[in-house]
């Protein structure tokens, strides 16, 4: 996983940055299950996510509408997973809902070769 | 570095989403830096950031205003960071910004003894 592709703005930025406990304990397979049932929702536009060895990792989520962040949040299997994350995988959690209402990249040209 | 403190929105975060390019190269005592100058700034509300083994990271900033952000893309130093980092330290970035419009968190209680 790496760059999310949204179209251009405005639409939803999920921005959850989260402090991870010691050891994998099934996180990370319930992670990438997230992110597969994620893809699948109604709304979706795209997910980045990144994490230090130091634990802390930042992901954000892209949608189309609240109403597409909110159905995401309330899948069933969505929720178990929260749960457990709050039991067993986060020792902290921050979560913020933001418009996305501008952007612009770079990518590298490749190199030449003579 | 971990989370960030705003305080209650609305205000701004710029998501910045990059794959660094192999090696140093000067990045980390630069990055080290302009996080030190980004809190020298007006307007400025605080920074999280994650980079996994794969190079890909995203940091967060968090600003009062669109004047701030704009303020803080400015600044000379950190505009000299621009360059090299188009010049050498990524190979593609996405740099993103979003109204926050609200958010909550989550913190694991502290262990009980007995």
């Amino acid at each position: 996983m790496s760059f999310a592709t949204p179209p251009a703005p405005p639409y939803l930025a999920v921005i959850f940055a989260s402090q991870r406990t010691p050891g994998d304990d099934g996180y990370g397979a319930t992670a990438d299950r997230m992110v597969e049932l994620a893809r699948e929702q109604p709304g979706f536009l795209g997910v980045e996510s990144a994490r230090g060895p130091d634990g802390f990792g930042i992901t954000v989520s892209y949608w189309e509408s609240e109403a597409a962040v909110g159905a995401w949040k309330a899948v069933a299997e969505h929720r178990m997973a929260q749960h457990a994350g709050k039991d067993r995988w986060y020792q902290r959690y921050e979560l913020k809902v933001a418009t996305v209402v501008r952007g612009y990249g770079f990518e590298r040209p490749a190199a030449t070769t003579r």
